[in-house]
């Protein structure tokens, strides 16, 4: 078991629409040599204003509608809704920080595919193929505070599956798939902060394989879902 | 902006009743030079395991029933519940795994006093204070798989405020407070897997500063849930 280093990917400037991300990604990236076994982590807000997926308008909960495919509870300027990806949070991921007075940033339309863009696009540029993670910062139903999550994977598995796994006294394990593409989330956010103006992290050393995987696939399908 | 190490505290062996865990924490911090910058993650088994919180029974729902306060879900197998700490989870912590056949290991009585005992004991041993986190593996609502969070916290704020900050256009932030414990308990996750027999992991650089907090502040208050 060898330590996992959180690197922050420093000096990528502010980011608008059509600019190459990829490219800030790798530059910043550079000193550290970027290698296939590397996960890229990166904060859903600059892929969003890459692709622009900015609106001009003031009133939060009315786009924040307009993004969700279903409304969980409203209380006053606070919407729980689910998402058309199928993510549940705040307000469909509809947020005015760290964007121009009179815009908002929207998630991305599939950020499973601006994953395996970016990706593709560092393999063009740099010769490797690192995992990418594109991260919100998500509220949790019974616990105070924030999270980053991941809301697009590409190059990774999100789960590491312990299903059939025993421990050394034989017993089945309780815990059975994590959600490792959460985990990168949380653990690149503790470098990236929310006034730090650092938007993406390198996550090394973490032996996680390179694998097809989507966002998508952590979901809970609402069949399976207690509260929804 | 410095980078972040998750280092796993490797040499640990099987804890039993009884056992001074904060030596083998040290000891295994030792190579490492264990400083009050660094945080100690400790997996709760471990934490119960030395605390006698370990019980004779192999029926898991019932134990798991007698250690909640509020029954949430139960469904054939499945119990979401409340335990008395607040903590909102499946069967009440209470696991079979990398426990010996026929028991079967509680949460800590109070995670958080265990966390800071830990820490004055690392301290009369070392020298110095860390911060401490103790874990569990927990479900989420929506989201399939489960990651790493704090069921205990010493000498440090579960929480990084960002009420009343601003970001560079002068919006407020809309993630107000990171649970930076949550995310220290899923990073350390990364290296201590289920089955690799690593229990605690060392976090350096995280620039969390020692403060009083306890994991006992993430729970959110029952009049403040939506979806209890």
């Amino acid at each position: 078991v060898t330590e996992v280093r959180i690197i922050p990917l420093v000096g990528i400037p502010e980011i608008r629409e059509g600019d190459d991300l990829a490219t800030y990604l790798v530059d910043a990236s550079r000193e550290h040599k970027l290698t296939d076994e590397d996960i890229v982590v990166v904060a859903h807000k600059v892929v969003s204003k890459s692709e622009g997926r900015v609106t001009k308008s003031v009133d939060r909960q009315e786009v924040a509608i307009s993004e969700s495919s279903r409304i969980l509870r409203k209380m006053n300027d606070l919407l729980i809704s689910e998402t058309r990806h199928g993510l549940v949070c705040a307000n469909a991921g509809v947020d005015a920080s760290n964007s121009p007075p009179g815009t908002l940033v929207l998630l991305p339309v599939d950020p499973d595919l601006s994953a395996r863009r970016l990706r593709s696009r560092i393999r063009h540029l740099a010769g490797v193929e690192p995992g990418v993670v594109i991260t919100d910062t998500f509220g949790r139903a019974w616990r105070l505070g924030q999270t980053n999550v991941a809301v697009g994977v590409a190059g990774l598995d999100p789960f590491v599956d312990y299903r059939g796994a025993t421990d050394p006294y034989g017993n089945e394990l309780r815990a059975t798939q994590i959600c490792v593409a959460d985990e990168l989330a949380s653990a690149a956010e503790l470098v990236m902060g929310k006034t730090r103006r650092v938007c993406a992290a390198l996550v090394r050393g973490g032996a996680l394989p390179r694998a097809s995987g989507a966002a998508t696939q952590i979901v809970r399908p609402i069949d399976e879902d207690l509260f929804r």
